[in-house]
This record gives C-alpha cells, sequence and structure tokens, in this order.
C-alpha cells in the first residue's frame, strides 16, 4: 500500500482489462492527433527546435503516468510554460542556439528536481502562494503575449521581446517586411481554426455525426489545417515566394541527454525553474483535481508534485524541455474516453511513431499554421472577465491580479508573477497583523457580551473588556500591544483589563511575549490583566509559560464571572474606609 | 493638530518649563558620561575611526528629539547594528579604508530613507515578519559574535570575520602573536567592569548614597575605567609595550558630508539597509514602548519610523553611521529622569562638547579598555534562557529561533535574519494553509452541532456537515477543495453537503473562486452544496459574485433548519415511488 502510494501505477494496473484498453486507446490515439501540432507549435515558441516539442511529449508522459495521481490529465509543452522557458533561457543564450537549448534542458532538470523535491517533503502548500486571481491574472497577460508575439509568424517579419514594449516596438519596425503570401496562409489558418472550435462541431452534427463524435472529429481540426497548408507550400513552391517553413526535422527517437552541470548556470536558473514549475503544478493540478471530481476520483497534490517532477526529469534526459499538464489536451483525454494513465502511454507511443515516420512530411509546413495554432489556443487562456468579477468582489484580489497583469505585460513573465505574489502576501500579512477586535460590554439581563460600538451595553470605566477574534500570532503580536495600550490610555479611570479569548485558538510565542509585556506595563500603569473564556489547549500551552504565575489579575472560566467579581472588587475599593477622614468629618463614621 | 503628529515637539514644547529643564539636563549629563566610551568603541567594532562613532551621537539624537514620539528614547550607535554595518560594509572595502566608511554613510542613508518611506506609507506592519523569538535568537547569537571578535582587542592580535568559524579561525592561528600587557589591561578592565555592574552599587549604598543616586553613579563606571587605564598607558608607556590605542582623534565638530549616490553600490546595500533598518526599528520600538507604558505614554510605532529615519539620514549627513534607539542608554536616560525629547538633545550638546574638547585626551586610551565596555554590555544580551522557555512553549517557535541563532553564528547576520524570517513566515503560512475543519453532528435533543470525533452525535449518510473554523483565504482555498472532495469520496451515499461557515469571517477572491470549483464538481457528482450559518458580511460579499446563482444548493439561515429540511427532502426522494416495480411486485401499491 505504501509503495502504491508512490507508484499508483500498482493500484489501477490491476484491474486492467480489454474494455479499458480500448478506451484508452482510442482516447490515445486522439491525443496523438492533437499533439503533434501542438508539440511543434510550442517548442517554436519556446525559441527551440519543433523536434524538442514531440521530445517533451514522449517519455515525460511516460513518467507521469508511472508517477501521476490523475487518470485523465495529458502532460507535455504547453504555451505558458514555453513562454517561461524562453524568457528564463533567453537570458542565457540567444534562441535556437546550442547553449539555449541545454539551457532549456537544464531548467526541466531543476524544475523537475524542485518538484520532487516539494513532493517528497510535503511542500504543495507552498503553491497556495499563488491565489486565484493572481493565476488568472499572470495566464491573461502571458496569453496576450504569446498571442502577440505569434503575429511575426503571421506576417512573416521579425520580432523579439519577452514583454509588450520590445515585442510591440519591434513588430512595427518590421512591419514593412510583411510577407503576403505568409499573411495570407497565416490570417486563413486562423480564421480556419477559429472556424474548426466554433463552427465544425455544428456542421458535423447536422451531417449526422453524434455530439460527442463530432466534438473529437473537431479537435483533429488543426491537424487539416497542417495537412493542407503544407500541401499548399509544396504545391504552389511558396518557399520561394519567401513563406518561412518549418525545415528538415530529424527522423529520430528522442536522443538520450545528460542536462549540463553548471553551479553558475543553476544558479542563475534557480528562480526561473522555480517559478515555472511552480506555476506549472497550479495550473495541472487544477486541471486534474477538475476532471477528477467528474469521476469522483482522488488526486493527491504531493504526489502530483512527484509526477510532475518525473516527467520534467524525464524531459532533460530525453532532449526535451519543461512540460506540465495541458488543459485543453487533458479534457481530450478524458472526453475521448481515457480512463487510466495507460492512455498517456499509449499517446507517447504514437508520437515516437510520428517522430520516426512522419516528420519528413512536415518539412515544409510553413510556420504561420503553427503560428495561427498557438494564437486560436491561447486567446482561449485571456479572460478579461475575471478581472471585472474580481473588482466587483474584492478590491485587495483585484489590485494583486491588476499588478500582475500589468508587470507581466510590461516588464516579462518573471517580474510578473513575484509581484503578484508578494503584493498577495504583503495584503495578507496587513490584514493578519491587524485583525478584529471589540470592546464589549453585558447586554442588560443576560450573560452576553457585545461589542460596545454595535449594541446598548453595560460597561464600568474602571474594567474594560477587549474580545480578540483571532488566534494571537508573531504577525499581530505588535498591534495586540498597540491596541491594548492605547485603550489603556484611553481609559484613565481604568483598574481591570480583561482579554475575552473566546475566539482564540493558538498563542504562539510572540504573542505570548506581548501578553507578558502587557501584563507588566498595565502593573507599571497600576491596571491589573485577566484572561476570561480561554480555550482548553490554550490553556495547555499557557501551563506551560511563565503568564499564568506573572499575570497581575486572574484566568476566569467565564467572561460573565469575570465582570461581576471585578466590579464588586472595585466597588470594594472605592467603598469608604473607617479612617476615610471626609466620613470622620461627617460624623458618619 | 496634523503637524503636531508629525512633528511630536509641538506637542511636549508647549509644556516645557524650568523643572523639565532642569531634570532634562540632570539626565542628559549621565547619559553623556555614559555615551562617550560607548560610541568610540562601536564606532571601532564597526570597522569604523573612534570619532565617527561620536558624530553619530550628536545630530541623529536631534533628529530624533524632533520627529520621534517616544519621550526617554536615547538613539545612538548600538552594539548589533554596528556589527550588520560591518557585515555589509566590509562586502563593499576592507574595514577602515575610506571606501568602506563612505559605504557605512550611504548604509545609514539608505536606511534612513527606507525607514521613512515605511513611516510614511504606514508600513510599520512588516516590522512584524520578525517575530519575538527570531529576533531574541539574532541578538543572542549576534551578541555571541561581537564577544568573540572583542576577544582580539583583548589579547592584543588579529582576528577577523562575521560569523564565528572565521572568528575562531583566525583568533586561534593568531593566538601565539598575544601581548601580555594588553592582556593584563583588557582582563583588568573587563573584571572592573563586570564588578561595576554587580558589586559596585551595593558598596554605594553602603556608603550611603540613596539607591538612585547609587545606580546612577555605577553607570559612569566605563568612564572610569577609560580614565584610569589611559592614565597607565601613558604613565608606564605601554603603547611602546605594544599595547594598541585609539590615537590621534581630530578635534572638531561632525563634518558635513553627502552620501555617495552610486546605483550599483545602492544596490548592494539596499539588503543590508533593509535588514539593519528592520531590526534596529524592532528593538528600538520595543524599548521604547516599554518606558512609555511605565508612563502610560503612547508610542506611535509609524512615527517612530520617521523619528528613527530621520536620525540616520542625519548620520549620513554628518560623517556618522547606522544608529538606533539603544536599550541601556534609554533606560539610564529614563531612570534619571529625563522628561522630554529634549534631555536628548542636551546629551548631543555633551557629546558636541566632547568632540571639541575631550578628544586629546583620548589618544592613549587602550583599544582593550574599549573591547571591555563592549564585551560586557553585549554578554548582557546573550539570552539563552529563552530559548528554554521557547522549547517548552513552541515547538515551531523554537525552531525559528534555534536556526536563526545557528545561521547567525555559522553564516553571519543577514543570512541569520533571513533564515528565521524565511522559517517563520514559512511555518505561518504552513498553519494557515491548513485550518482546523470538523464534521459535525446534531447534539441529540438539541439544535447545537458538534464534532463527531468528539460528541455522541446524529449524523445521517445522505448528508455532511463540514464546519470551517476560520476565514477563508487564497491560502486555504485549495485545502478546502481538497479537504471536501476527500470526504465527499469517502461518503458514496452523499446527496447534500453543508459548509457551515459560522467561524468564517471573510472569503476572498481564491477562496470563493474555490468553493464555486466545489459546487461544480459536486454537480458532476450529484452532491449538492449548501452553506449555513453565513455572516452578514460575507453574505453581503457574496451577494456581488455568482455564487449564490450558481449554487444548487441554498443557503441556511441555521444550521439546524438546513439538516432538518435536508433529511426530509433526502426521505422523500427515498420514498416508494408509485411506478416502483419492486413494490409493485409485492402488491404493496
Amino acid at each position: 500500500m505504501a509503495l502504491g502510494r508512490y507508484l499508483p501505477i500498482l493500484e489501477w494496473g490491476r484491474g486492467y482489462n480489454r474494455t479499458v484498453l480500448t478506451n484508452d486507446l482510442v482516447a490515445a490515439a486522439i491525443v496523438t492527433i492533437m499533439l503533434i501540432p501542438q508539440s511543434l507549435a510550442y517548442a517554436m515558441l519556446a525559441g527551440l527546435p519543433p523536434e524538442i516539442g514531440l521530445y517533451a511529449s514522449i517519455l515525460p508522459i511516460i513518467a507521469y503516468a508511472l508517477f501521476g495521481t490523475s487518470r485523465s490529465l495529458a502532460v507535455g509543452p504547453v504555451a505558458v510554460i514555453s513562454l517561461m522557458t524562453l524568457t528564463a533561457a533567453s537570458a542565457i543564450a540567444p534562441p535556437g542556439s546550442a547553449e539555449f537549448i541545454a539551457a532549456a534542458l537544464v531548467l526541466a532538470f531543476i524544475s523537475g528536481a524542485l518538484l520532487i523535491l516539494m513532493g517528497v517533503l510535503r511542500l504543495g502548500f507552498l503553491a497556495n502562494l499563488l491565489s486565484h486571481p493572481v493565476v488568472s491574472g499572470f495566464i491573461t497577460a502571458s496569453g496576450l503575449i504569446i498571442a502577440t508575439s505569434q503575429l511575426k509568424s503571421i506576417l512573416g517579419i521579425k520580432a523579439s521581446g519577452e514583454a509588450m514594449p520590445e515585442l510591440l516596438h519591434t513588430l512595427f519596425a518590421n512591419l514593412r517586411h510583411t510577407n503576403l503570401p505568409t499573411v495570407i496562409i497565416g490570417i486563413t489558418a486562423t480564421a480556419f481554426l477559429f472556424w474548426v472550435r466554433k463552427g465544425l462541431k455544428p456542421l458535423l452534427i447536422k451531417l449526422g455525426l453524434k455530439p460527442r463524435v463530432a466534438d473529437l472529429t473537431a479537435k483533429a481540426g488543426p491537424i487539416a489545417a497542417v495537412a493542407i497548408s503544407t500541401l499548399a507550400v509544396v504545391m504552389f513552391d511558396l518557399e520561394a515566394a519567401g513563406v518561412k517553413v518549418v525545415g528538415k526535422i530529424p527522423q529520430s527517437l528522442p536522443p538520450f541527454t545528460v542536462p549540463l552541470f553548471d553551479p553558475a548556470l543553476w544558479q542563475r536558473l534557480a528562480v526561473p525553474a522555480l517559478l515555472l514549475s511552480v506555476i506549472g503544478f497550479v495550473e495541472s493540478v487544477s486541471v486534474a483535481q477538475t476532471l477528477a471530481a467528474k469521476k469522483r476520483q482522488r488526486i493527491d497534490p504531493n504526489q502530483e508534485l512527484i509526477g510532475l517532477g518525473a516527467a520534467n526529469v524525464a524531459a532533460s534526459f530525453t532532449g526535451g524541455y519543461p512540460v506540465t499538464g495541458g488543459f485543453a489536451r487533458s479534457v481530450v483525454n478524458f472526453d475521448a474516453g481515457a480512463e487510466t494513465p495507460a492512455a498517456g502511454a499509449f499517446t507517447a507511443a504514437g508520437i515516437a511513431i510520428a517522430a520516426l515516420f512522419l516528420t519528413p512530411f512536415l518539412a515544409s509546413l510553413p510556420i504561420a499554421t503553427l503560428a495561427a495554432t498557438i494564437i486560436v489556443a491561447v486567446l482561449s487562456l485571456v479572460d478579461l472577465g475575471t478581472l471585472k468579477h474580481v473588482w466587483r468582489y474584492s478590491k485587495p484580489d483585484f489590485a494583486a491580479m491588476a499588478a500582475t497583469i500589468l508587470v507581466t505585460l510590461l516588464a516579462g513573465v518573471e517580474p510578473g508573477v513575484i509581484a503578484g505574489v508578494g503584493l498577495s502576501l504583503a495584503l495578507f500579512l496587513w490584514r493578519a497583523s491587524r485583525p478584529h477586535a471589540a470592546i464589549v460590554g453585558r447586554v442588560p439581563e443576560t450573560e452576553h457580551f457585545r461589542n460596545v460600538k454595535r449594541h446598548k451595553v453595560f460597561t464600568d470605566p474602571r474594567i474594560l473588556t477587549i474580545r480578540i477574534d483571532e488566534s494571537l500570532t508573531y504577525l499581530n503580536a505588535r498591534w495586540l500591544e498597540e491596541f491594548v495600550l492605547e485603550q489603556v490610555a484611553e481609559h484613565p479611570q481604568l483598574r481591570h483589563l480583561i482579554l475575552m479569548c473566546s475566539a482564540v485558538n493558538g498563542i504562539d510565542a510572540s504573542a505570548l511575549e506581548s501578553v507578558e509585556a502587557i501584563n507588566h506595563r498595565l502593573a507599571d500603569g497600576g491596571v491589573k490583566l485577566h484572561l476570561s473564556e480561554v480555550k482548553g489547549p490554550v490553556m495547555d500551552a499557557l501551563e506551560r509559560s511563565h503568564l499564568l504565575h506573572d499575570l497581575t489579575g486572574k484566568v476566569w472560566l467565564s467572561q460573565n464571572a469575570a465582570f461581576g467579581a471585578l466590579i464588586a472588587i472595585a466597588d470594594e475599593e472605592d467603598a469608604p474606609k473607617p479612617n476615610d477622614d471626609l466620613w470622620l468629618a461627617r460624623g458618619l463614621i
């Protein structure tokens, strides 16, 4: 069982039979057809030779099938990760160069190693730092950058840059070099692919196909665009007219590669690799969870880290580049009826066959067609509607999302992610550092205590009760000191301060010291500190500290008991003493 | 009033009179006597010429007096900040060189600018990231490093390094160069100063002095050590015997200096400056708050940032180096009766007079005496007892503290602070990412719902209620999805899931999306999602979202109503239908 946790194949492998095999094979065939043009396109988006996209779609899929927990996730090159690879490796060497390809390999290896490490150390929770609005904003901005970057291939011109300003600048600067035949192919392919997306399925249904078959057939649209545009290039010799084509792709299985071990290079790629792997993980897990829920299956996020890590390490040893679970292809896989990760293995076999036998036919494939494939795929990632919803729902979340989009567009993917994560965390810590607390008083005729600002309650100027509505941690410890001392400064008649702890689930060492400091400072000012309604586990912890010994006041089980008893004590202190001069003078004693 | 907030002098200046003046003058005289040797010593600890310590004790004090909110805080060079300055500036140039002194100036300027910026932007809460155990561990480790580093001056040998391994290694390597006269002075001075600290006050009281006077007189001990050891050097010509002395100190007021504006240098010093200013701020504010509380005064932390920032900027323009509020001198200032920041200004005047007229007498002051001053001062910072208390109270806090101490000792002050802050934050985020939640059931014969694990409660296999005991944020959104889906996978008969939100104070955009995802995924599995006991403000926010529209179930005011109604619905669904074959066959319909 324990081994089964780390090798999920041991679980699903036992129930494998002929029906499942058939389903997996059908799904694999459909996904393979979809993946061939996508793999080539994304590799070129990442600044790599197209065959690297195919290589990254073979062994990584098998590695994920062995270690991953999703039964439907399809792993391979994806748009956003390809853009991040381009950005990271461009900092090392110009795209397409041997050093660039080596950097992409190293990037895959470090990402894989980091993912596996995070999985083994159960650090999946760190992915939480990427809030939904930040991820959504990042994907939207990346989609816009990718779509813009592909305009160069549609227009047949040169352009470069990892963020909008440089990209737009170089695009406009080269606009006069636009190649007409390329534009015709590019625009036709784009229009065709958009139509395939929206119009083909209804047409096929009208022609009598069942909805599910029509849907899956429509997914083969890109391969049709590839075939037709390649044919057009060959027939009309468009290469001579300036249409850029993919060119000769080696006919081979993935080569065995060893990622370069160069500490200086590793250091430069460590942060990009971390960002890339966490973004990939977050995207992949959310796809996997969505699909698993449909069949009431479970995804183990920490094991997913290991699965995706294994896939990336596999990519780095077989001439690939960073990969993760893709949304569109996983949905196709699921819809096509994939039942186990074996479907992934069959897809890998399909791509391997393509790499061996299909590549000669791809030499004349126009790059504009691949660009069209990318544009159509990434524009579905752009989601500005969420920005509006988030604005209406939560301003801090909107700030984080808007910052992520703007910084990504203007400065690139890495600053974008860092800005989003940083701002989210800062806003969270800011809120965590000022929890809700209320001065409470007794609701007349009851034992209940409520906020003095919201209810008509009974209070006493000599006794102040502060109810704290959150656990006390180092983030709000200083706030607690300031808040309490401010309240004390505002109540000159004060003699007893009660901290009502009914909502305090924990007090960490910093907050404990702050409570101790409050206790001492109040003592200096002649005020006693009391606690009321302390929860059991909190009390257990306090008993291991000095606080209970040093406390100038008492710990009261109930707030009502505390309030009543302290009023009585204060009344007694205020009562005339036998030696009170005034009373003596009045002859009352 | 608004101006008074930024210039507190406008507040206390109005009530200034002759009594206050006298009190302030007395306090200033005592603090001045204490500060002269300390300023020289800490400047040398920071690798700077001794007069820089005096310069850093003049204008910065006046700047703080203008902008700070504490009435007793004494600002100037302190041990830990001097060590951090040494570390940061050593990365730029060798200690004592002109570039090193220039780097210290720049460090003071950047620190000051950062503090002012944080104050204006109300970012004081960022100091919360330094938890008590981390600060305590850091101070302890710094104290040990400083004390060890001063052994070289006590022994009259050379040693260098900012962390223990290098420090100990160079100390041992040079041990054979030990200078006997220096050792005699060093050990005598150290022993004398320890005795002054522990034994002088009781002796003075025995001799008839009042305790408070005895206490303050004892504070002048270091100046006696300075005078006697200087005299010894002059009388016995110990310089010729190899005793190192302070040497000629220029007789001058602080020079006007302009911090170098060099972007590359600023970039290298930015992180050290940030760490240094935050550490200085945290230390200073806690001293100021302790003293203010004794008189029921208030400290405004954001204004303190501005006050300390102004002090550091002042230091950078008057040939100084980074400063902050010191613990020992502030307590002396307070005990000596300082009533307003004017006492600080008088201290500044005292130090200025010393810089002008006293420096010639300090030329023969042995460095070993200053080292003894430092050792005695910093050993009181070393507090290993806290480590034991924290261990007993909280293991995560202990881990953060131990990591801070170890990393500081082994790798230096900057890695130490970063390790402590990083580990504290990681542990906090880890805890925040897995809040408490419970499956609850109805306590029989009541309307209360309690944890099924702790109470005998009534449940129904078709209906599951999960009570969430924390606000839902992006940090625990994914946990929520996983937890809920796991529970659903474990309850195959489930038809209705209720999220009981009685303790949920907020739902951010990420958590909202997770609840929406849960809603959709449960729908795919045929389970309806309900919410119960949603608080008013949370409900207001949800009404601005799509959730209420998409929710497959309902929002129930009370958990009890939800549970009752859903059981009735499930019973109705399970009731035999007229066309139920089995019942027909049995002839029951």
